[in-house]
């Protein structure tokens, strides 16, 4: 069910902003789950109206007790369904028959757990299709919004009085991180505008909440703690509305490891993506992937600072200890962002100005430099030098105890034009509230430093919005079809001449040696057949080869239509790669060039990006595949036309936009580097297109 | 100058337990760096004597201000000279006239700083030569011993009173980390045994303070923070002799990433290596290397409870949190350890307890059996399970203000014969304390969880120690010498026959066709003159490629001295490796093993361990070289004689045990590996060999 404007407002407003909630199933004993929302709601202050269900009991922490949803004077905007599994489809059917807006599920026992758990599940799903009902959950731990006091939630973590509020919206997978979340934030001075845990989102996901508060104009960005990829059109479509509303999007996804992606999997019943086509669904959405827990936490204010442009960023590093801004270096420099030095000019201002200005790649003004005034004077001076687009100052031992040394003249230079981050090498808790109060993206370690700086300048700009066909079933296409397809693209191929089983031998347009291949639909891998021949030298062989075909088709595909075989010169390239693209289920159409042969399976050597990309974009993802380098020239080996390869990947990528043509998926396989000047040529392709 | 055992505890004494120091140039304004150690002393109740020097002052922030060194009533045990860089060799030559056992020097300016730096950090080598003198820095912030009140630095971290005591010693190259590791420690429960800053080593370096300390009962492990390699003979003898003493050494080095190795050289003047080589460096005797700061931290307790042995270790996991603990099954993946899924046995045990046993890689009890039994009950049965060597503990949101449930149970195991760690996904600071002052090894990020694990897994128990010849020049040895050496060691190489120039052609012990290259001392890089000639396919055209070797000799290597040539049948391998030797300055004798051909370059796809190793360990490195994966006999391949290749690779590095060959360094490239059964072969071969 798709929702329009008035009932997106309406779900923010019932999830984030309810004036009453009901607790089903609300216990009286603070040390149950089922008693811990009541006692948060009461200690956070929540001021709209709070009804506990529970029909044992006339009282639930001092509040009068419900004994039913129809008994209540309202019907209320959201209920906390807190009782077990078995129970929760009776009580979820009960709000949508009262007219509840959102139901909040805390219990499991779906689709995770089975066949019944995964009937469950689809009954939920029937019931929100059918009544209009949001449900967010199962194994959902609520909703916090700091703002109001809304403390709806059974995490643990949320027994104290005071959850700051602050500018990011969280949205999780995992119940616990919410908790885990503000529990952190809390120690670096960092709030939230509102947590959500969505739980195995049977029908809110976490796409669409966040889309729904797009609008709230105290929700500056969001951070996404996510265990699969799921959902992925809800979630492609906020995150292109957040970055034309200007609000950053951080996320931080499991999944990088085999046995983690498999775990996230058996724990929510998702089926896990490759995560390196994840990280090109983040990137290309403009996305921040962190990898570091506290990145999550400290990255915001640095993505807000830095425009999400395509220009490279460069970074300048500023220190007062030389070890210390290294372990910053290092971890910017593993994740590819290397460290700019400053220039002659600017090393030239500092002198004038008689500040330090050692050589090298930061501008390390030692122990004896830690001075106010000599920090100030250098960062006026960085803040202003054009080589850099962002300038990093790592604080040393000062900053635990001296902050008015090296500390105080960053936070004065928060407001200029230049982003200006820091990085403090001891425990400095006090330095860090005074920067983050600032407004300074701060980081508490080389790690999250490193993480977060990198992930805001790989974030891309979301490109050209696909257009695809309908989904539906789909046919292999015989390989002389899938050249049709590479033709209306602009896929240079090998000539290819199609020649009947019988049919009398005209004379090729090409010369010998050739190769021929059997061309069937049926039959889209062809060598399994034995049904590709090498090297045929003469119009004999040729002939020969005809009959050989014929025979092992017969032999081992004998069901298989197959009346022609496909005749194309044999060519040799400097190297050959697979250009892959296809509709992935969550990120959508993506292209992929990859190392051929066997490097693509032992070194997993590949280059992924959303399609459709242009031949600028194709560029970057061949400087991506090691298996190329050789062909840029290395050691005196003869050059490819990687130009080509550039414009043929950018060609591929256009599928994304030809709805018409109806592929599903498309891989060239093998696509034939030939020497510079001499293009690139397909001399196979297996297409997939919906019927 | 070598120590016997009476210096090296005289050094020790001098170094943390001085009865008395004088502080050469203290200053009496506590805010300048000159006045923080009298400062700190005093706040500290360090309980020797003090001796401030400065001919300005009669007194010094209370204490009596001494006019010289000469002045004092008796020799201090330790000097720190807090004075400008050019008046640093008086005040040692006068340290060292009067007897002073250690001086410690604060400024810089010394090999970092050009020629004349270079110079005065010549002179203060002169000096320790000498005299005896013992010199910690220049550029050292000073040494701290938290036991004795001996806050003998400058570093500002170290401005509160209480420092707290701990079981482990920090060296570091970089001055600012020992108050970051101070400030740091104290926010999770974690003191010191000791901590010295050594700057840039012209004396006393980090191997000989450390192995200085190794009898002090009080010192149970070791913190290193490294800039880069370097002093590596004494860094080996230190973790040699801390492995036998059962003290664990964890490791932070800087350098992984081109940059960061590049700003460790000019920042300290030391010769960068690549850091993999460090990285085999540490796993290889035994020091658990970790990559993420905090873990530098986090480590020791993990190392101390894990016997340094060869078996792999096999890790399960026990969550209250599932998205919590997948961040740690994560990380621990990335870095090649995988979490082992608890037995049918195991699962049958809890089954049979009444506790949760979900199916999957983690025994996931859920936020519902987040209660004290049932984490209890779940623990006592994964610590006896043998399928375990080490259990993960990963508590969420309860753990912020509900210890008694999940982490109280964890507490109580602490003493149990099997490890058992502890993640925390909240910030929980009070449950980090308990279960620090219970000497569970515990974690506070996923990513020190991971890192921290899987550096002490990673570590392996120092191997034979290498005999090396004596250090000296180096000559080249022809190819056919070099097999002379390849003989000595048992590795096969392809037969050969040498034959001079213009004499009678005797017939070839093997058939055409065959490769003929010029053989001499003088020319390494046979290629680049022309002097490899192949597929010579009788005695005419041998004939003839003798004379094309002469002339090519003659025109572009006229002054080499070469007579003759090596024949050797052309031979085919399914692929081909490098196989190298060589005494790192700093590792000592490693031995690599890397694709062949442009691969190596593209993807630096190699393994380094360092020499000698076991066919055993040959094994491991084969499999960590991605080039060689096609060869075990994927996709249908045919299958490489790997196990040749094993005998091989550890051939090679006996080389480390046999210094009457005088190897320096030595390169089979290529090794050829044929078809399983059938061996390998070397084809070529290059020796550097001590005169």
């Amino acid at each position: 069910m798709k929702l329009h404007n008035n009932s997106i407002a309406q779900l923010a407003q019932a999830l984030l902003h309810p004036a009453s909630i009901a607790l089903y199933g609300a216990s009286d004993d603070v040390s149950k789950m089922g008693g811990r929302p009541v006692q948060f709601l009461k200690r956070s202050g929540f001021a709209g109206r709070i009804y506990p269900i529970n029909p044992k009991r006339a009282e639930i922490q001092g509040l009068q007790s419900w004994p039913s949803l129809q008994s209540l004077p309202e019907v209320p905007d959201q209920v906390f369904v807190l009782t077990p599994t078995e129970t929760v489809i009776p009580a979820v059917r009960e709000c949508a028959a009262l007219g509840v807006k959102v139901v909040t599920i805390l219990a499991s026992g779906f689709s995770e757990s089975g066949t019944e758990g995964v009937q469950r599940e689809e009954e939920l799903r029937q019931i929100a299709l059918e009544t209009g009902i949001r449900i967010l959950g199962p194994s959902s731990l609520g909703v916090v919004n700091p703002r109001t006091g809304l403390v709806l939630t059974a995490n643990a973590a949320f027994a104290e009085p005071d959850i700051p509020p602050g500018k990011v919206f969280v949205a999780s997978h995992s119940g616990s991180m919410i908790g885990a979340l503000v529990s952190r934030g809390k120690a670096r001075c960092v709030g939230f505008a509102g947590l959500v845990s969505v739980g195995s989102e049977v029908d809110l996901n976490i796409g669409e909440i966040c889309a729904a508060t797009l609008d709230d104009p105290a929700i500056e960005g969001y951070l996404l703690f996510l265990e699969s990829m799921r959902h992925g059109p809800e979630l492609r479509a906020f995150a292109r509305a957040a970055h034309r509303a200007g609000k950053p999007v951080i996320a931080y996804k499991l999944g990088r490891s085999a046995a983690a992606a498999e775990m996230a999997t058996t724990h929510t019943g998702a089926i896990a993506g490759e995560d390196d086509i994840a990280d090109a669904f983040f990137k290309d959405l403009g996305i921040a992937r962190v990898g570091v827990l506290d990145a999550l936490l400290e990255t915001f204010p640095l993505a807000k600072r830095i425009p999400l442009e395509s220009a490279p960023k460069r970074v300048g590093v500023v220190t007062t200890t030389g070890g210390g801004a290294a372990m910053a270096v290092d971890e910017l420099g593993i994740r590819g962002v290397v460290v700019e030095p400053p220039s002659a000019e600017t090393l030239k201002r500092l002198e004038q100005a008689g500040l330090p200005c050692t050589p090298g790649r930061v501008l390390d003004m030692t122990l004896a430099g830690t001075k106010y005034e000599t920090m100030k004077g250098t960062l006026d001076i960085l803040l202003t030098a054009p080589e850099f687009d962002l300038v990093l100052a790592v604080v040393g031992s000062s900053a635990r105890f001296q902050p008015q040394l090296a500390v105080k003249p960053i936070v004065e230079c928060a407001g200029q034009p230049k982003p200006l981050a820091a990085m403090l090498v001891p425990d400095a808790p006090e330095a860090l509230a005074a920067l983050t109060a600032a407004g300074v993206p701060c980081f508490r370690s080389p790690e999250a430093c490193g993480d977060a700086i990198a992930a805001v300048l790989a974030r891309r700009q979301p490109g050209q919005e696909p257009m695809l066909p309908v989904p539906g079933p789909t046919l292999t296409l015989s390989e002389a079809d899938a050249y049709g397809i590479l033709d209306a693209v602009g896929v240079p191929h090998a000539p290819a001449v199609l020649r009947r089983f019988g049919s009398e031998a005209a004379p090729l347009p090409f010369a010998y040696p050739v190769v021929a291949k059997v061309c069937s639909a049926d039959i889209p891998h062809k060598t399994e057949v034995g049904g590709v021949l090498l090297n045929i030298g003469s119009d004999e062989e040729l002939a020969a080869a005809m009959a050989t075909l014929r025979r092992n088709l017969d032999d081992k595909a004998p069901k298989a239509k197959c009346d022609e075989v496909l005749v194309q010169p044999m060519q040799k390239g400097l190297g050959e790669v697979l250009v892959g693209y296809r509709v992935d289920a969550d990120a959508g159409p993506i292209i992929m060039l990859a190392a051929g042969g066997i490097w693509a399976e032992v070194a997993k050597d590949r280059s992924i990006r959303l399609a459709p990309v242009a031949v600028e974009t194709a560029r970057e993802m061949i400087l991506e595949v090691n298996a190329l380098k050789p062909l840029t020239g290395l050691r005196g080996k003869a050059r490819g036309d990687l130009e080509a390869l550039a414009h043929t990947v950018s060609a591929v990528s256009q599928l994304a936009l030809r709805p018409e043509l109806r592929v599903a998926e498309a891989e060239v396989n093998p696509l034939l580097i030939l020497p510079e000047g001499q293009g690139v040529t397909a001399v196979d392709a297996l297409v997939f297109q919906h019927v």
